[in-house]
């Protein structure tokens, strides 16, 4: 294998400039720099990656943990996440790493190693839930992270956690005030058990804005584990009410299709439906949905963690001065599902055909 | 920093012996073992991964291109390979690296500067095609790598091409049969155009079975661009037929569920349809679709890769006596829409918890 002397020799120059070259490369002269890249590329020398880390401690990588999969069709929006970090971290110059862990202690352990080995600059966790292990450690160990989600029962506007999070709280405000200008009368929720954070936000948005009264929103209000049977159960439940609701906001899509599967069933084509988080399936189906910025998030994440551009990790600042999270507001995608029968929702996409 | 001297003080061993115990702990003795990592722990001494990689040359991490994201249905089956991949390595203690490509050449700028650093040991390819540069190139300049996808249009048996795929044409061969046993009598098929390394083998399992005579093939055979809209054009164009087809088979769950709406649309519900990797809306929409079987397909590519356990890459045999691919067979799963009337698909999964 060539070396670093042979490079020097071909190029007629020193083995520094080389080094300089390919490390900092901005303060070679064009014509030697050339000279030099030209003598690299004729001899195929491999600069070591391995040997310029240990040099620099900076790996030019983020790690993250994507989960076993669940739910195939909610976990869809962190896959679609995956994407654009891939796409944005790459525009940067930077890697990812992608590891799957059991629960956040093993995902700790995995941190633990990719840091001790300088593998990884910093990390991105999906997914904070109250009293999180991994971003008081994260915090203690000084490992710089940024996550997406929000401190869950801890200090908002602690600098030393950086985060991106969807407002969702007023995602949902926004669709059941859609849902009653289109005409529901009565708007109820299905969402997740207590305490959850994201669910008990999307829960909260739902009762600032549906015009049930106070006093009768428990009864109509659903906690159900997420999936597509659950939903249809909850709807099922919700349509038995004497006064049924006339239309149901759902704290994800799978929820969702499960409350239109629920209508059909019952022959209750007039009932309105929205999901949270516009996965393929709601677009597929005609169903209203909740969509999240993912776009944004991505890039507000890295900008947190690297800066406006470039792959070198910025400290986090001292003080409140400069903000060190964004909470991004969703948009409603509205279909069918929050307009007309859902006996025609299954037509709804051919017809755009006709 | 702690350094190795301070855990050789500590510990009351030499700087050999530190190393042994990191490098290769099988050679010392326990009792030394549980001395050192006493030492290693309590000083936080952190061995670094980057100065054992540059002795080793071996990064214990696995390379993969996910592409920006398309279409948002049968793009899935990909995101599920990439998690049972990440699952799977795992268990072997081998990482992911993931990143992002505009196009093979741009893949293979990135494949090159990852090989050039030792950053991974070995790649994983997504969707093989015909005329493929990263074969070739891979091959040629003995970076170690198994595909998913066969090698379209070249030697199968090539030792140097370590590859897993899934043969679609028997997959296809298999529902255009059970559509018939069910009582279809004739069997169309929409899939993409040629050619279509996978699409071209999927159509070719629909010709060796359905019962439509060879001469009038053609006309019961639709080729579209991948996507709901598409396969919904296409059946509309197949149910115009004289002799309209009561069976479709598509190549992906996209296509299948754009059929599925034409049929609505077109009040044709006795309309049977069979999709193409049992993605999470099939399996919501009640959808027969033939599944991947990807927990084998990822076993498989780790074992051609890395043996039957651990994470050294094995070297390619250089004959032919020990397989170097494997084609494994999908499995059609039945639901509604390969049985009963697509009227009543939209409630096939609430009817169950009736």
């Amino acid at each position: 294998m060539p070396t670093v002397e042979d490079v020097a020799e071909l190029a007629q120059v020193s083995r520094q400039t080389v080094s300089n070259v390919i490390n900092s490369p901005e303060i070679v002269r064009e014509s030697t720099r050339t000279r030099v890249q030209e003598a690299i590329d004729s001899l195929g020398y491999r600069p070591h990656a391995s040997a310029r880390r240990l040099r620099t401690r900076k790996s030019s990588t983020i790690g993250v943990r994507i989960d076993p999969l669940r739910d195939g069709i909610s976990g869809a929006v962190l896959d679609r996440f995956l994407h654009k970090l891939a796409e944005q971290a790459d525009s940067r110059d930077l890697r990812v790493m992608i590891f799957t862990a059991r629960d956040a202690d093993d995902e700790l352990q995995h941190v633990r190693r990719l840091r001790d080995g300088s593998d990884v600059d910093a990390f991105v966790l999906i997914a904070t839930f109250h009293g999180d292990p991994r971003i008081e450690w994260l915090t203690e160990n000084d490992v710089p992270f940024v996550s997406f989600g929000r401190p869950w029962g801890a200090e908002l506007d602690d600098p030393r956690h950086r985060w991106v999070d969807v407002d969702g709280r007023a995602g949902v405000r926004e669709a059941t005030r859609a849902l009653q200008q289109h005409g529901a009368r009565r708007v109820a929720f299905i969402g997740w058990p207590s305490p959850s954070g994201t669910g008990d936000e999307r829960r909260a948005g739902w009762g600032e804005a549906t015009s049930i009264p106070a006093r009768d929103r428990a009864r109509y209000a659903r906690e159900v584990e997420d999936g597509v049977s659950s939903g249809t159960a909850a709807a099922e439940s919700l349509l038995a009410l004497e006064d049924a609701p006339d239309a149901i906001v759902c704290a994800s899509d799978s929820l969702a299709l499960g409350a239109m599967l629920a209508a059909r069933a019952a022959s209750v084509p007039e009932l309105r439906v929205v999901g949270f988080d516009n996965t393929p399936v709601a677009a597929a189906v005609g169903l209203s949905s909740i969509d999240q910025p993912l776009d944004d998030v991505v890039a507000a994440a890295l900008t947190l963690l690297f800066g406006d551009s470039g792959n070198n990790v910025r400290p986090n600042p001292n003080s409140n001065e400069e903000p060190t999270n964004r909470l991004l507001v969703p948009r409603l995608v509205e279909r069918r599902s929050s307009h007309l029968m859902p006996d025609e929702i299954t037509g709804a996409q051919s017809s755009g055909n006709h």
